[in-house]
């Protein structure tokens, strides 16, 4: 069994443990005849899933939270799924922040990712066009324009996850969340969430 | 005697108190016979001022600040010059932040203004081009997409703001100036703060 989780980046798979990613906008590498099983935020990346491996398996109605949220995307529900009390951050393209308690999702928050946020800088004026320092020191004012923008961005970031955190456990996932767990003593990082939270809902539908 | 600040958006004027704008893709709708001061971070907008008013002299170099920053912008400096103790965080295209003691300038960072912030979610995915909701809750996890995106700008924002401020007085000034100021008991907003250093600077340097 394959799954697949689409993003707005990037085709993520996972097969037994192992993980990889294909471009959303170059040719598939890899040919898949066995079950494949996904999820979906891009419809033009499921057209494209679809039409290379027609045999694969659109799964989101399998997946079930507990919930108030409205329009909550599906790969955030994955990875909540896989989590029954803390703070899940999924740092991609846009960073998602999820509070899970007793298995019910309390609500949650969106930011840019690191990179988007870092082009949005760009837009404002090329004088701002800097690349992100990510080893800018968060504990003095900065005094250059390209630790000014690193560090609007990353204790901007950090400062509202600690909030949000505060006492509970936080799981990050994602491109990003490598990095930004590093900010938080008891972190747990784990690149496979979303999957984990696939393969239980699979499971509870008999299919494994 | 007329100021002007050309700014990424704006040209904004400054006489006897009162304060006016023009878009800088627009023709200017003032004529300005009498004495015109400018500074700019824009030289677009630099080079269409003097040709619509050849009399119009930058004064950057009379503004002076005590300052270990390196490529602070000439609108951060004319702001700083006019507060000797506080935070100044001038809220337009982009949010910066400015750190004064005893007339001493320790440093800053920037964010991107709130519109540009709100246009970064819109480039990341279509799905998360939504208006910002300027009454979002900020003390309760959003529950669909509009208000977790209001709420990560705006926490993101708040939390950066109160830590760089702390006992300090801040001092706010800028489009987006007067509704940050509101998360801030003791909060100064001022609109013509360049303005006011522009004035400083010129007085010292005995134009009046």
């Amino acid at each position: 069994m394959v799954l697949c989780d689409i993003g707005n980046s990037f085709f993520h798979f996972y097969k037994n443990g192992r993980m990889w990613k294909e471009p959303l906008n170059e040719s598939f590498k890899t040919e898949i005849s066995e079950p494949l099983y996904f999820i979906s935020v891009n419809e033009k990346g499921t057209k494209k899933l679809i039409s290379k491996y027609p045999h694969a398996t659109n799964i989101e109605s399998l997946i079930v939270l507990d919930t108030s949220y409205q329009g909550l995307g599906i790969d955030r529900i994955a990875a909540c799924v896989a989590v029954s009390d803390g703070v899940v951050i999924d740092a991609g393209s846009a960073i998602t922040v999820d509070i899970m308690q007793n298995s019910v999702h309390l609500g949650g928050f969106i930011l840019p990712g690191l990179s988007a946020f870092s082009k949005c800088y760009k837009s404002i004026s090329e004088r701002l066009n800097k690349e992100i320092n990510l080893h800018v020191n968060l504990d003095a004012f900065p005094l250059n324009t390209e630790d000014a923008i690193s560090y609007g961005i990353l204790k901007s970031v950090v400062l509202i996850l600690k909030d949000s955190i505060k006492s509970k456990q936080p799981f990050f996932t994602g491109g990003d969340g490598k990095y930004l767990a590093k900010f938080f003593d008891n972190a747990i990082f784990d690149s496979s969430l979303i999957f984990k939270g696939m393969l239980k809902s699979l499971q509870k539908a008999g299919i494994s």
